[in-house]
Parts: C-alpha cells; structure tokens; sequence
C-alpha cells in the first residue's frame, strides 16, 4: 500500500519535473518506489541499537556502512549555534572514500564547547577503529537535547554491538534509531531505470520538532548505489534539498543540528558522470529518483509533526520568481494563526491572505486568489461566499491544500507543514521532564 | 497600585535612556505615571459603544476627539495585505488640524477589496458630520476578523450614540470598546515635568493575537497636550515605537491591521519645537515621556497575550549593533519551543542559543552568555552547572527574564513575548466559532 502510494505521487513528480527542468524524453526513464530505506541500494549494510543514552532505553545508535569507499555529499543547517558532527561533515565533504554515516540520538551534542568536538571525533574513531576504517571515513550526526554531553563510556561500550549487529536489512533498525519525539520511522525509496541501466536511491529523516530547514535540514541519510563523483552529487543534493526539506516547517525552529548526507557507492555499475555529453539523460534520472525520495520524506515529516493532526501542503502559483513564490508558501506554512485554524478545521482564509502579506512576495492587487481544500475562498482581492460548512468538512482531511494564485507571473513552489495542536505545546512544555 | 508599578518602571526606563541617547541633564526633567489613558491629557473627550458589530454584544466603537486642532503622526504595518483604515491613515499623516481616531472591533475590514475602502470612508463621514468636522481630520482604525464587510447600518445607527457618550473620563471605555480577545484593558498615562512647564501623554493599546509588529505596531492610540509639529511628532514617533513595540511578539503573525497613531492638541501650553536652540531639552523629555507610555503598553500587551500565563522579557547586551541586539532578542521572543519551555516552566536554555543561532546576529565564540531569572545557565559558550529545581520554580513567576550576552560589542536591546500555551492553541483553533 505504502508502495503504491509513493508511485502515485512518483507520477505527479515526474510532471512537475519535466515543467521545471528541460529534463530528456520521459519515455527512457522510469522512477518506481521500493521498500525499505538506507539499506536498499546495494552493498550497504546498517544497524540500530541500544546505548541507552536516552532515558527512555530505546534505540539511540545507528551506523549504515557501505561495503566499497563512497562519494559523499551534504548540505548543513545555517544556525550559527551548531553542533560539532554539523561543522566536521561540512568540513570533510563533498568526499570521496566515504565508508559510514553514523547517528546517536537522546543527546545533540550541541553547545557543548570543545569537550563536544572531542567527543564527536571520539566516536567516529571508535566507529573506525570497530569498522577497521579510517576516522575520517565516518560521517557523524546527532540529535536531542541540546547543551548535554555524549555518555562517552556507553557509545564506547555499545560500539561492538552495533558493529555485530550490521546488515543488509537494517535500514529499518537504522531509522528507527534516529527517532526522537517521532511517531513513526520514515523511509522512502526508488529504483530508477535508465533504457537497461537501473540504480537505487534510499534513505531515512527524522523529525518532528525543531523542524525549518534554512538552506539545509533535519537529519536526513540517503544511500544510492549509483556512482557519481563528488562534485556533482553536490550540486544534485543541494539543489533537490533546496526544493523539498528547505519548503518543510513544523515550527519555525531551524535547528543546530540540521544536517542532509548522501552516500553514493557506485554498487549498481550505473555512473552518473555530470552534464557531459551522453551523461544529461543519467543525471536527470538520478535528480528525479532523488527529488521523489527527498519529496516523499518531507510529506512524511510534516504529517509526524509533533502534535499533528494533519498533513499541510502549500502551492503557491502565479509567482514573479521562485523565491517569491517559496517565501509566500513559507509565509503560511509557518503562520501559528493559520495552523492553529488548521487545527480548528476553521475555513479563516483570512489569517493565510495575511502571511502572504508579509511574506514579501509580489502579488496582484486585482488577480491574487486563495483555493482551501480546492473551494475559492478569495478571488482577486475580494472576498468569495462560499459554503463554509462544506469547508469546513474538508478541512477534516489528513491532508489539506491550499491553492494561492499570486497572479503576477509564472513560477511556483509548494510549502509542507501540519497542524498546531494542543499536543505541540505539551510535547514541547515537557520535553525533558 | 497601578501607578506605583508604572513608577517603577519609569524609573528603570530613565535609566536606559539615559544611557542611550545624550540625554540634558535629568535633574531638569520627572516622568511621572499618571491615571488613564487616551483622555489622561488635557482637551480630549472619548467614548466607547456597542454597535452590534461583534457578536458577543461587546462595545465594539469607540472615539477620541480632541477639543482643538491637533498634530498627528503614526507608523502602519509593512503587510502588503493591509485594511483600508490603515492605507488611509498612511496617506493622511503626519497632518495638523486632526480632531478625532475612531476604532471598530470586531471586523478588521482588511481584504474586503473597492467595497472596504469605501466603508472606511463612510465610517470617517459619519462620525466628521456628527462631530461637524471635516472627514480628513477623523482618523481611523479596525480590527477583528479578516474578511468580513463592516455591517455599515449598525455603524450609522451607532454614531450618535457613541458622540453623545463623548466625555473626558471617557479613555477606560475607549480602551475597552477597542478590544478583541484581550482579557484586560490597557492603558498607560505619564506627567512630564521639565522645570517649570508640564505636559501629559497617555495612551491605550488592543493586543493580543497577530502580534508581530514589524516598523510599525499592533492598534495603539496615544494623546498629548503637548504642542508638536507634525513633522517632528513623526520622528520622535517612528523612533519610539521602533524601540518599543518593533520589539513586541505574540506569535510572530504581522497583522493586517498593525496602526499607532499619535495625536498632539497643544492643550497644556508646551510646544516641543524641535532639536533648535532650547528645544532640545524639551524634545528629549518628551520622547522619554512617550517611551514610557509605549514600553509600558508593550508589557500589558505581552502579559495578556493570546493564551499567556506569563510575560518574558528578553535583554540582549553585548551586540555589535542595535540591529542585531534586536533580531537576536527577537528571534527567541518569536521561537515557539522556546515560548512553549517557557509554559512548561523547563529551564530548556538550549532553544534559546538556538534561536540565537539562527537570528544572523554575530556573537562570541568564548563569551556568548545566558541567563535564565538570574541564573547563568550557558557561559562562554558552554554548558554551566546550574540549580534546575531552583530555576524551575523561578520561572513559574508572571514575569520571566532572559539575559543573553554576545559578547561582541556594546549594543542592546529588549524584546517582550509571552510563554505560549494550550490556550493560544485553543483560542485560534475556535477564534470564529
């Protein structure tokens, strides 16, 4: 089911693509969602297990390690107050020879001074050192509390389970090890086929808190066994995260932890070799195959965000430039006034008009229109009578989307969020108690 | 009580003023809280009616009219999608011979397109010819729900009412007549003694949701019986309101409505010329005057923010700049998980040096610093061993303060927020129900 779901929006995927980017005849390449998640692109291997730095004893440690060295790529939040795993992969990537992505959660490991930075080379060595790679081949994250230091003596302690525990099945132990205030682990994946060349591109994120990617994201691990040069995976990744974690807000919080990796092994024999001639078609493919998977992993944040009660998507149209059409769906998508009538199931077109005004982008003063649920809410500028209970109905849905129609030009963008609930402001009054 | 609070306050305000701007000597000038509001100062009559424009048959009209000729001078939200009454008080002011400011609740008539403006118009005619006054010289205000038309009949039917009930002691029922989902009317009124001359400023304000101001405020009316020109009544106002209420949030929505007008009748014989020769003394007592007024309203309108159980104060000091002393100080006001530790009474001091982090402010890599009700909690960019029991039931306080140092330069800045509660969810969830 949750297959079938994913090709759906697969399709739809592939239409906006072929509008947005002069991508080569469709008929060559297929994108075609797969189970699993970090641990379906071949020869890759990952773990999750229990550390116990959260108190809550459950698992806090995840490793994927790929059999052959790796190119890798990132991209990092840009809060100025950042976490030591943040800082050293931005400094290590984009790389080749990568081996391991490694991830505790329970504790961020954040604002923690230069006992932090000690800490996390302390772990990617110790990782190393079990792996029998070099320190400089394991990427590292973290997520949690921020201002609390890594139990350096229980990850030195659970290191060699987590090594033993390594398998070309573990994807699923891997994300769900990640898991903080998430509900529900989340994975996506796709094959993609090019004529008779076909690759795997997987990966897992997690939420749910703390969640307004500027120029980066949450915690996101992508594997591929395509092969493509570092270089190019990092224009790939950073300009597929721009269209997707960074249109993605569940509070307005952007975190100091914030971090989106993609290892690409070469496993599958396919090389992505850059816009060279012969090689457009192939870097296509894998853009698309990576949008589709970044794009599924984003809704599926939105709708596990904390206290959630549904799934929000903004699509902005008739913009001036895509930046004004992403700053007026961002606008919305982080309004608490419209969130919380979201929340209320409350037609009030009002408060999502108001966002758009102080998002900064240009509108019509005779065109700009608002569809909710697909009913016209407000038309040029003017109020539209409209059945409010039927709205109302709607807005019911795990998944509502709001149309805004700028009027001034062509380009668009698509925000996601969720709901503001009374669950929000429990988790977060009690986070740590 | 009130007064003696306000005191205080005026106090600790001459003392920051003191330091920022080159002040004459003090000795010369008393800022004093006085009663009232809107009709605290002499030659000023107000009243405050039901109209029928709210549903809960709560006074929803009210207006301020001054006896003599007065000077005007206000600042209007930067929301693109901006009410009718705010437009047409931007295009009016700063003027002189302005007599009256009229306010509805109840309904914002923002995005109400030809038809609103024309209401607005209306609105301004017949409470001019029911005063015998020019249209021009009525300003005016609305707030409520977006969307909706002002019921224009109920208004007509309104207006001799509300002139006949015109009294001056008549500021409490302005300030309760312009309220929406604030609990408590706001007022604030101070004496301004230099030598031997003495002038009065007070004022009232309507909080409490969409409350975000950005160069401009939220619905603030202010008198004076001091006489000042409009043009320098326009400086010292954009002056004061952007180290006053720019520095406000609730929850980070700029409203569409967002207005502060000014007005200044010259009633008790003092005219504030300017910086010329002599003025000088006089301009800088009345600026702090009417910081006072403003700094005062802006804690009313944080402590009975949308939902809120507290008011939280937040000074950056240590700044490279103004500017950045403000975002930083605004960026934790505006941060929902901070706001929401805040509620929880959770000593989370890591959400603030995240919101720090993303604000753009630059701040020291061996002397950013937080303190949380006078507790040092995070010291030269390090965690501090700290009495959590202690600072839990400290922030269990009506009143919160945070102390960050950049540690960067000498700049600061306050900014005021409230904790944010099931009851800001509740409240906007249900606003229109």
């Amino acid at each position: 089911m949750h297959i079938k779901k994913i090709a759906a929006r697969a399709k739809t995927t592939l239409v906006t693509r072929l509008r947005q980017v002069q991508a080569p005849k469709a008929a060559t390449t297929a994108v075609a969602a797969v189970k699993g998640g970090v641990t379906a692109a071949q020869g890759y291997r990952a773990a999750g297990v229990k550390a116990g730095i959260k108190a809550s004893k459950k698992p806090d440690l995840a490793v994927v390690v790929s059999d052959r060295a790796a190119s890798a790529a990132g991209t990092f939040t840009r809060n100025a107050i950042r976490a030591s795993s943040v800082t050293r992969c931005e400094n290590l990537l984009p790389a080749s020879g990568v081996r391991a992505m490694l991830c505790n959660s329970g504790c961020a490991n954040a604002c923690t001074g230069k006992q932090g930075v000690k800490d996390t080379d302390a772990t990617a060595a110790l990782v190393a050192k079990a792996l029998n790679i070099t320190p400089k081949s394991v990427l590292t994250a973290s997520t949690g509390v921020i201002g609390k230091f890594l139990p350096m003596d229980k990850i030195a302690a659970a290191v060699p389970n987590l090594v033993k525990a390594l398998s070309p099945t573990g994807g699923g132990a891997f994300a769900q090890a990640i898991m903080t205030t998430d509900l529900a682990k989340k994975e996506s994946a796709v094959k993609v086929t090019v004529g008779r060349r076909s690759f795997t591109i997987g990966g897992t994120v997690k939420g749910s808190g703390m969640i307004h990617p500027n120029m980066a994201t949450m915690l996101c691990f992508i594997t591929t066994d395509a092969a493509v040069t570092p270089a190019v995976l990092n224009g790939i990744v950073k300009g597929v995260v721009d269209r997707t974690f960074n249109n993605l807000t569940v509070d307005g919080d952007t975190s100091t932890n914030d971090m989106a990796l993609v290892m690409a092994n070469g496993a599958s024999g396919v090389e992505i070799k850059g816009h060279v001639a012969g090689g457009k078609e192939l870097v296509a493919a894998f853009e698309e195959g990576l949008f589709t998977v970044c794009n599924d992993l984003c809704k599926q944040i939105a709708a596990d965000g904390e206290g959630a009660t549904k799934r929000v998507e903004i699509n902005v149209t008739g913009a001036r430039s895509e930046a004004e059409a992403k700053a007026a769906a961002k606008a919305v998508a982080t309004s608490n006034l419209t969130k919380c009538a979201l929340f209320g199931n409350d037609p009030n077109w009002g408060r999502i008009a108001c966002a758009v005004g102080y998002s900064g982008a240009k509108f019509s003063d005779t065109r700009m229109s608002i569809k909710l649920c697909g009913i016209e809410v407000f038309k040029n500028l003017q109020p539209v009578k409209f059945d409010e209970k039927k709205a109302h109905t709607l807005m019911k849905k795990k998944v509502v989307v709001i149309d805004i129609d700028l009027g001034v030009g062509k380009k668009s963008a698509t925000a996601h969020t969720c709901d503001f609930s009374y669950d929000y402001v429990k988790i977060n009054a009690e986070y740590r108690t």
